[in-house]
């Protein structure tokens, strides 16, 4: 038995302000209109033998990520598909013991975990999965494989993997050892070498072989990730595929990564030098790289007008951008965020985020457009005594049954069917209809169909605070 | 009798975004929320025995013009004011000949015109008006007075006038000649030798006068302007206080300013020496140095994180703007359009304006809040089959009787009274209460009250075009 296990989460300052930690990099929409973590899921589908497939992520983000592998569903093999949500992020080795667990439990003992991390892209999917297809032969004997990315530059934003002796691309290497992000000149003899390759966070190993190691080398890893386990798995509300795990003991686990924890200390360890298209779009600046220039060096996405710039990514939402006299800057537009920064300084967004964070800044964590499990919604103006929302509710649907104190709300359904509790009123609205909710009345929105519903609300009131909320009864358990 | 005449108009494409064609430069706010057009009416009004004012702009300008008066009309004197609404800009010496002969013609031809520019900024008002009652009484005899302000530094953006001999402020000097914009050696000799002073655009002479001179000097301009001011002091539909000049003759008077056409042949002309803290804005460097900086040289108006970070400006709207790892650069936001430049390039903002133009963009002209006669309206989304719209509309004014072929209208009050036609029904909204107009419903939105009235327009359809209308009655004529 194979399983794919796929990490999904961060806090996503890297790649703000379009990434957030409301909904982060693994969301990010990269090729094809497909998200990192979309494209992820159908590379984890097309591994060979994998019926079934773990996802660990925070429980934050189980309806949204439930969504991206809906929307894709349909290309792909029909694998029986786990959630295992995190109440925090603990780092790897605390994900991958409880995806052990679970798999050990549930596959046996001696079935395969392919780690995927869902945070990079990965171009050349067929050689990704022939390569693929010998680390699993390689791992089913109870070693452990890596895979390390042929490097094309002396980059210092990742760590490296030394090969005993020189690497050539698809044949397996024992592993010497593993190397922290470097400094430049470090990095420059890693890249001349030929015997250091970029660490990938990509692994394959036995259920039973990662268990004995993080037991032998992080013991209190396993520990306690047992404990946890063993009170997930028993908890009554959680369902096979949907599991939540408990909130006492997982947090308590320490942070620690796998590569730590357990890969530098195990001798039967083997990389695979890998040439997939790999980029790990870890800043804006490799971001804009996925983007062909034009004869200027300058990167377009959206409705831009530049006058004598050079080498310049430019990303606009809605507006248009104009950018005039100068060379190599970032400018990434959102619906409320901007970033402008230059192209070697981009890392300093994370201080950006910080410094948001501190201020208690909206805009550090959260969108304008909200996911919930319901849908989303969107607010397009917050003026005063008034707020106005674009509201989109999935097919078959339903907000919660609530009522507000202090505002009312005006619905008008701009496409799709609503079916409305208002009062003690039951109807169903189509296209240009609406319907008013005085401040004080019970009501429900719910989409019947099969298509999503679209509509505008207006809020008015003197108080209008997404906490002003009664909820009678919902669906999602809020 | 004196009579300060307001010159108000451009194209505003230096300050894009924030001033565009359809509400230009005069209209941006710049201290103590008044506008550049505001304070020169409320200087205007300022200067002694002013008991009429002439402002001469396009008539696309005029309800915005009328407003702008309107909002500050109880801090300023009771002057006459009169409205010269020119069908296109033709320059200085078109707009200067027709205030002149409405001057001569209500006033008597010894009146003397005070001629305001309002794209710049005069911040010491005082220090002006003891310069502008000396420059007043020398106009009195015939003569031409000008302002020159003393220069702070040799710039190339300005034209210079050259003092009979070395010049001290506020003592008349003789002026020796009027120079063009001069290249950086130039004005820096210029600078030097402390006898040239800017040229402001602030004059002061007789209207019989200026007329005369006109004549003389520039005969074309002076016929023309004659048969259109004839033209249209005699159309039936002018009134004394708002007149539009007539369309046949007046766009054909030759575009040249009135340093070209007269000042630079008269003899009689004498330059004010003045430092009355002047500044002509004409740039985003030069927008932003009117903002204090902090100790790293940047300059923020609103929200904005600045992070390694020095010597840059930047100017929010709603959004937060985070600014990383750059130096001299000029960030400027508006809901629909963002500027990002290097400081030393900011005159390239004009390139930018004539690129939107030539492929349509509406940026160029319009910005996200429309005025009209009535008030204004803002587009907060524009979906597909959809339009969200914010409505002001102003106090006892009235939207047309209208009707739409292709959409229907959702209106919520969102505070003050609504007057509704909607079909045959005639009735008031107030807060929070809604009406539902039909595609092909004949409708009418007023506003009977006191404050601005603040409603939420959705409208829905397949078409929604402004052009999708047919007015049946309109109080401004349209």
């Amino acid at each position: 038995m194979l399983v794919p296990v796929i990490i999904s989460g961060g806090s996503g300052s890297r790649l703000w302000p379009v990434s957030r930690e409301a909904r982060p990099k693994p969301f990010m929409k990269i090729q094809d209109g497909l998200s990192l973590l979309q494209s992820t899921m159908l590379r984890a589908a097309a591994v060979p033998d994998s019926n079934a497939i773990v996802i660990v992520t925070n429980r934050d983000l189980y309806f949204q990520s439930k969504e991206q592998l809906e929307a894709i569903s349909s290309g792909m093999n029909r694998a029986e598909i786990s959630f295992l949500l995190e109440p925090v992020g603990r780092n790897t080795a605390a994900a991958i013991a409880m995806s052990a667990f679970l798999v050990q439990e549930r596959f046996g003992p001696e079935s395969i975990l392919m780690v995927l991390p869902s945070d990079h892209l990965i171009k050349d999917q067929n050689a990704f999965l022939k390569l693929a297809a010998t680390a699993i032969d390689v791992a089913r004997t109870g070693n452990y494989v890596t895979f390390g990315i042929i490097p094309s530059l002396p980059e210092t934003g990742y760590g490296y993997i030394e090969c005993l002796g020189s690497y050539s691309p698809g044949k397996l290497c024992d592993v010497k050892r593993f190397v922290e992000k470097p400094d430049y000149d470090r990095a420059k003899r890693f890249f001349e070498s030929g015997n250091y390759l970029w660490n990938s966070g990509i692994f394959c190993f036995r259920a039973d072989a990662i268990l004995d190691s993080i037991r032998k080398h992080a013991r209190e890893v396993f520990d306690k990730a047992r404990e946890s386990w063993i009170a997930t798995k028993n908890d009554p509300v959680n369902q096979p595929h949907v599991m939540y795990i408990e909130k006492s003991v997982f947090p308590s686990i320490p942070s620690i990564s796998i590569d730590y924890a357990v890969m530098e200390h195990v001798d039967n360890i083997k990389v695979m030098p890998s040439e997939i298209g790999w980029s790990d779009i870890g800043s804006w600046r490799s971001m804009g790289e996925l983007v062909v220039p034009d004869a200027k060096g300058n990167r377009l996405v959206g409705d831009a007008v530049l006058i004598e710039t050079t080498n310049t990514y430019v990303q606009s939402d809605a507006r248009v951008i104009a950018v005039v006299g100068v060379d190599n800057l970032v400018v990434i537009d959102t619906p409320d965020a901007l970033l402008v920064g230059h192209a070697d300084k981009v890392q300093l967004v994370k201080e950006v985020v910080a410094n948001l964070k501190l201020s208690g800044h909206e805009a550090a964590r959260w969108h304008r457009t909200v996911y919930r499990p319901w849908g989303t919604y969107t607010v397009l103006e917050d003026g005063q005594h008034y707020k106005m929302k674009r509201i989109v509710v999935k097919p078959r649907a339903s907000l919660s049954l609530q009522m507000h104190s202090h505002r009312s709300e005006h619905w008008v359904i701009i496409s799709g069917t609503a079916e409305i509790v208002n009062g003690d009123k039951h109807f169903t609205l189509q296209r240009d209809e609406s319907t008013y909710i005085p401040a004080g009345c019970k009501h429900r929105l719910s989409n019947p169909g099969d298509e999503d519903l679209l509509l505008i609300e207006v809020q008015t009131g003197e108080y209008l605070g997404e906490d002003d909320i009664v909820r009678f009864e919902d669906k999602y358990g809020r």
